[in-house]
């Protein structure tokens, strides 16, 4: 099977990582009968201020009309209002209805921050809430007033946490055929709300997906909730507690940082955005100026990002070698990135990991 | 000077710390030179349940018209939508325009559960955000869709900035007039945001602390910004950076969470709901069902919160009377309550704490 991969480096460090991606899925073990093409593609800041715009068409069209997944790498962010400019990565995941975004933080032998061990994974919904982004800005008496949409939908909730009871089980599934790699026991889904203030908006997130959850097919799941901020709590004091967390949109991005935390740094953090049929991998992490172009960036988050995307993309075995080969990695610290107290470059940790694969 | 003070126990726990509260206050030193008189509010889930009203009238008429502050407890969230029920606190924020919501978060000599010392104050936006709780729910071809207001005004995002520019500067002078007593140097305020996604609402946010703060009066206090996903990993990795936070309602609400987490438990919290002339204390943990009538809660968040709010009231020295006090008890460590690890109940750590005054 030959997957053909969109690479949209971004900005910052972006263009220091996604190589480094591109040389992992070129250096994978031919027994897993993959092959794959390439194709870059353009978005982010420094896009729009060559275009006046961070995410071209074009590189939309490419990824819908030829791609099998793509790689994301980073986008900064102004530091100043910029008239016109908008996050190209929240456009991408609503153009290609990459309704998942799915976030695992999970601690190695290495160990955490907290001390114990962390094997959780954050399913935030990615197309709705805040992110429609329909403000306006009104000028009253007292000065100006905003406002903005929190959207939520019965259609985008039932599919976020049938998709969270879905991962619950197959997470399941791989602690089954390999023990010893979770301290979890038992598949259990976190619905994550605010419905004591927004009884309506939160109200229907968590209504509906209880009643995803209720399928008899995730009979062996087990279900509850947390409000937002006594879950943030609960995280910080109980990471190791939890398996799967359902959020809508920005909890979830809040959550999924917080999370990244207590694994000891965002350099670790990949993601996938989820739609059906394709699949994005991303770092978690940031364009981080302040490294920017001294081949330092910690490599992990997009190659586990790479590993994710396959996983999506239906490619277990070659996400499985992945995981493996970063965990051996780490576990062994010879080379780490600065971020995690080493002195190894991109291109080292990189080596190091495709060596083990 | 005689104060009235409204106690508002509310549910669960909260029965339990506010008479813990009230006796801190009657145990107060003469030579402070203050008296107290109480009155006896009701609010809450019970209320509700008996009265069909979550928040009587009668209890706000009380408080604005007799007293200078008032305690309040928690309140139970229904574990299920109940039709008519609405958080009380969240209400009597709005209709006593407490627009500022403090909670001060500070390890003691005890120390943290990341091990350095934390000595930061959240300053959250109290009044509006998507705590306006304007909602809506049509039904669509694909099922409902709930839409829920966040409103940001220039308003109260000035004078909740104006409140954290003059927090820092008090903490400074307390400070410098007690050295010794804190890590940090110089005032800071970090102003959280999501102005990358929402450029109007947050942006308005972001720009008008901006614009409050660069008033000459804070010039000796050090100005930054952090997007909230960031802020919130941050404040897991270097919570020992931060001095005063000023947010958006919710996030200051997860914030303080996230804050709390990191002194080892919501029982040691306070908050003080803010407006001009009014302070409420409330302590930041919940009713606590799981705890409520076995006489263990941790009284020290609700110690604190009364702290605060004669802080708010103009009555610094009995304040630091009362922070001392507690410092000593968690110092000391003879009587902790089971959350912190220990064995105390209310009462133990309550007599405690006021034979230290
Ligand atoms: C850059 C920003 C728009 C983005 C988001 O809020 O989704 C980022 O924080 C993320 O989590 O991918
Ligand atoms: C109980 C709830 C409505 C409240 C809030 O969200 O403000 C609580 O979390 C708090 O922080 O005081």
């Amino acid at each position: 099977r030959t997957l053909r991969i969109g690479l949209i480096p971004g900005d910052g460090i972006g263009r220091e990582v996604i190589p480094a991606g591109r040389r992992l899925l070129e250096s994978l073990p031919t027994s897993l009968g993959l092959k794959f093409s390439f194709v870059d593609l353009d978005a982010g800041f420094d896009t729009f201020k060559k275009t006046g715009n961070a995410l071209p068409d074009k590189t939309v069209d490419i990824l819908k009309k030829e791609c099998d997944g793509a790689l994301f790498g980073a986008v900064s962010s102004p530091s100043t209002k910029v008239a016109g400019y908008s996050s190209p990565i929240v456009a991408l995941r609503k153009r290609l209805d990459l309704y998942a975004n799915v976030r695992p933080v999970k601690t190695t032998a290495g160990g955490s921050a907290t001390g114990s061990p962390i094997d959780l994974v954050i399913v935030r919904e990615n197309t709705e809430d805040l992110y429609v982004k329909e403000e306006k800005t009104t000028e009253g008496p007292e000065g100006k007033v905003a406002e903005a949409i929190k959207r939520i939908s019965e259609r985008a909730s039932s599919r976020i946490a049938t998709m969270a009871g879905e991962i619950a089980l197959r997470r399941q599934k791989i602690r089954q055929v390999s023990p010893g790699t979770s301290h979890l026991s038992k598949p259990m889904v976190t619905i994550t709300h605010k419905s004591n203030v927004l009884s309506q908006t939160d109200g229907l997130f968590r209504e509906t997906a209880r009643k995803a959850l209720a399928n008899p097919k995730y009979s062996t799941v087990e279900v509850e909730e947390q409000i937002v901020d006594s879950m943030v709590y609960k995280l910080f004091r109980q990471p190791g507690y939890y398996d799967v967390i359902v959020a809508p949109n920005l909890y979830g991005d809040i959550l999924s940082d917080g999370a990244a935390a207590l694994v000891g740094s965002l350099g670790l953090v990949p993601s996938a955005n989820v739609g059906d049929g394709f699949a994005i991998g991303e770092p978690c992490h940031g364009s981080a100026p302040d490294i920017e172009g001294k081949g330092i960036a910690n490599p992990i988050a997009t190659l586990r990002s790479v590993a994710l995307m396959l996983e999506f993309l239906g490619e277990e075995p070659a996400a499985a070698k992945i995981y493996a080969a970063v965990d051996a990695n780490l576990d062994e610290g010879k080379y780490l990135s600065p971020d995690l107290g080493g002195k190894a470059t991109t291109q080292e940790v990189l080596e190091d990991v495709l060596k083990r694969l």
